[in-house]
C-alpha cells in the first residue's frame, strides 16, 4: 500500500497535469522514494489519483509485486513489448510501451523530475502526451522533510559513520612519526590504508561507501579531492566520511580535521574561526528560518577576518570556498540548501553544517555535524568530539 | 588530452549537429568514459570538434584542470552562474549557464545521450539550441568496445571476483548441516553472512560491490532477488558477484551455483542442461556474430528439452526467464546485448554468458561467465571451476 502525497497532488493540480512520471532505476532516489523498489535497470513509476504504479519487465514482476509499495504493478509485455521490441532497438520499445501503459491508464499529461530522460520525453510527446518536467523539484521537497523513521536510518548511519571516524584517529594516534612522514610499524601510512580501515569498519556495521575524503597537506583544498599518499605530521589531514546503510539506502555525513604532531598557529587560527563559524550556524538554524541565512551567518564570520567567501567572489578558491550545507538523506547531497538562495527550513529537514578555511597549495580545515531541524532550533545527530583533533 | 572519437565525430556530422552534450554527475558512465572525471555533483561534458570541453563548479574547477581528460575546463561563473543564481532557483542557473556556454562555444545543436535530463534539454531547446537524443547510443556503442588497457582492469576485477567466489565456497563447504539449516559453528549460516565475507574479500583487493546475490531456494528464481536469512542444505544456492573495482572504475561479473549436500535429480538435470546451453553460446560467441544469434543457440538447447524461453513466452517466470548475456565496463549492464534484438558482436565486446533454469516457488540454477569477443572467437575473463559446486 503506497503512502499519499499531498504536496505531490497538490503539485500536479498547479501544474495541470494527470500525474507525475518517473523512469529511472532504483539507485534514482526519487525513484526509490516513491516506488519503495529498488532494482538494478529502470523501470517507470506513476504516481496519479493517490495511487502508485509500477510499469516493470517480466524480470521485476514477481518481486516488484511483493517488495515495491505500489498499489498497482504492470509488465510491459502487456503493452506489447515484445512485438515491438522484434521491430526496434529494444531499448526505445520500452519507451513505447510507457506511451501505451499511459494512454491504457487514462495520462494525457505528466509531470516529471527533472532528471527524467529527454529520449522518453521526446517518444512521449511524439504520442501525445504532454511532458512538463517540475521546476519546484517537488518530489525532492517532499523527500527533505523526513519522518522519524527517516531520522532513525540516519541516526543508525552515524552511529556506524562515528565508530569509522573513531578507527580513524586511532590509527593516526598509533603512528609514529619519521622524517615527518607517518608510519605505522614499518609501513607509511596512506590516506588508502585509513579509507580501507574505515570501510571495513563501516562494513562490520552493515554501512558501505562509495568514497571518502582523507586528504592532507594541498588536497584538502582541492574540492571533492579524496586524497592519496603518505600521511604527514604537523600538518592538517581531513576527514570526511559520508556512508550509506545497505539496508535503509540513508546516508549520513561528518567531518573532522587531525593534527599528528603540532598544528601551526595559522592551522590553529583557521580551525578556531571554522569552530565559530559552525556556532554561528547553529545559533541560526531553526525551522522558519531560510538556508541562506544560515550560509550568510557562517559567511560573516569568515569575512569579518577578511576571508574571501563565495558571497564576496563566486570563483575564489581560497577561504571558505563552499556553501555551509546541504540536505542528507537517499542522496547524500539534496535538498535544502545552505548556502546562496537557500530555501525556507522546515522542521524534519537534516542538514550539515560544514565551514571549513581552505589555501590553494596548503591545506584547510574543516569541521562538519549532521543536524535535524526543529521548530526551535536542531537536534545534533552527531556525537563526536568538535576541536581540531592533535593526536 | 583528450582521446579522439572517430565513431563519435561521424554520428554528429550524419545527425548534422555541431557537439556531443552530457549534462551528469561521475557516476553516469558516459560523463565519466568522456570527461575521464568523477565528481560527485552533475557537470557538462561538450564533445566538438574533435576536443573535450568541461563546465564545472568553481569548486571542482581546480581539480578537473588537472585530473579530468579534457581539453579545456570552464567554470559556471564565467558564464554568469552567481547572477543568475541570485535571481532565480540555482539549480536552474546552471541550465541557463549552459545555454550561454554554447553559444559562447559557437554550437547551435547538440546530440544528447538517452539518459540526457529533460530539464537541461528543454532550457536549451528555450534558448535556441537545437536538442536531438541519440538513437543511435554512439557513445554506449564506443564504450562497448574495450582496449586492451580497459580489458586488463576487467580482467583484474574479476580477479578479485574469483577470490570472493572462493571465500563463499569455503563457507558452504566448512558448514555444518542442523535440521537441514547450513550453521557455522553455532551460529546459522545466512545469505548476509555470506554477502558480508564477500564484500571484505573484495574490499582487501580495492573493490567494491553495491550489492551481490546470494540466493537460496525460491529467491534464486525471483528476478535481481539478493537473498536473505538462513541456507538450506539440498537446494541449490545461486551465488552472482559484480564487483566495481575502486580505482578503475571497471565491473566484472560471475555466477556459481552450489548445493550443499545432495542435489535433487532434478537440480542436476537442469544444471546439465544449463552447462550444455553454455556451451551452445560460446560455440556461436565471435565477432561478425549477432548478440541475437548466440540469445538463440541457447534458446534452442531450453526449448528442445521443453522449457519456456523469453523467445516463446515473453512474460514466463518458469524456464529461462532471462537473456544470455551483456556487455560489462563501466556499467555492469552495457552493450552489448546477447538477447532478442541483439546487436552484431565486435572484437573487444566484453560479455556475460548466463543461461540458467528457473521455477517460481522452487529455486534454480545459472552459471555465468565473462568473456571477451574475438576475431576468432573468444577469450575468457573467467578462472572458476564450472560444474554445479557440491559441497
Amino acid at each position: 500500500m503506497a503512502l499519499s502525497y499531498p504536496r505531490v497532488a497538490s503539485h500536479l493540480e498547479q501544474t495541470d497535469t494527470d500525474g507525475y512520471l518517473i523512469d529511472a532505476d532504483g539507485d534514482d532516489s526519487n525513484q526509490y522514494y516513491l516506488s519503495g523498489y529498488h532494482a538494478p535497470d529502470s523501470f517507470v513509476t506513476l504516481y496519479a489519483d493517490g495511487d502508485v504504479s509500477l510499469l516493470v519487465s517480466n524480470l521485476e514482476y514477481t518481486r516488484a509485486t511483493t517488495d515495491s509499495d505500489a498499489d498497482v504493478v504492470r509488465q510491459l509485455s502487456e503493452f506489447g513489448y515484445w512485438e515491438k521490441a522484434a521491430e526496434m532497438d529494444p531499448r526505445n520499445a520500452g519507451k513505447l510501451a510507457t506511451a501505451d501503459f499511459l494512454a491504457d491508464t487514462g495520462i494525457e499529461s505528466v509531470s516529471v523530475p527533472h532528471s527524467f530522460p529527454t529520449s522518453t520525453a521526446d517518444v512521449l510527446r511524439e504520442h501525445g502526451i504532454d511532458v512538463v518536467w517540475d521546476e519546484e523539484y517537488v518530489l525532492t521537497e517532499v523527500r527533505a522533510v523526513k519522518s522519524e523513521r527517516e531520522i532513525a536510518h540516519i541516526r543508525e548511519t552515524q552511529r556506524a559513520n562515528e565508530a569509522a571516524m573513531a578507527v580513524a584517529e586511532e590509527l593516526l594516534e598509533r603512528a609514529t612519526v619519521d622524517d615527518g612522514v607517518l608510519h605505522l610499524g614499518n609501513e607509511v601510512l596512506t590516506s588508502e590504508t585509513v579509507r580501507e580501515r574505515i570501510e571495513i569498519t563501516l562494513l562490520e556495521r552493515e554501512c558501505g561507501m562509495n568514497d571518502c575524503i582523507v586528504a592532507a597537506g594541498a588536497a584538502a583544498a582541492r574540492g571533492h579531492d579524496s586524497g592519496s599518499g603518505p600521511l604527514e605530521a604537523n600538518a592538517p589531514i581531513i576527514i570526511d566520511i559520508f556512508p550509506r546503510h545497505k539496508r535503509t539506502r540513508y546516508f549520513a555525513d561528518m567531518t573532522r580535521t587531525f593534527v599528528k604532531g603540532d598544528p601551526s598557529d595559522r592551522v590553529k587560527e583557521w580551525y578556531e574561526l571554522a569552530h565559530e563559524a559552525y556556532e554561528a550556524a547553529l545559533a541560526t538554524l531553526q525551522a522558519g528560518v531560510s538556508g541562506e541565512a544560515v550560509d550568510r551567518a557562517v559567511c560573516d564570520v569568515f569575512e569579518a577576518e577578511g576571508y574571501p567567501t563565495l558571497r564576496t567572489d563566486g570563483s575564489t578558491e581560497d577561504g571558505f570556498t563552499s556553501s555551509t550545507g546541504h540536505g542528507v538523506g537517499l542522496d547524500v547531497h539534496e535538498a535544502p540548501h545552505l548556502a546562496q538562495q537557500g530555501e525556507k527550513l522546515e522542521a524534519g529537514h537534516v542538514v550539515t553544517v560544514e565551514p571549513g578555511l581552505y589555501e590553494q597549495g596548503t591545506g584547510g580545515v574543516r569541521i562538519e555535524d549532521l543536524l535535524v531541524v526543529t521548530d526551535d532550533g536542531y537536534e545534533n545527530l552527531t556525537e563526536y568530539p568538535r576541536d581540531l583533533r592533535v593526536v
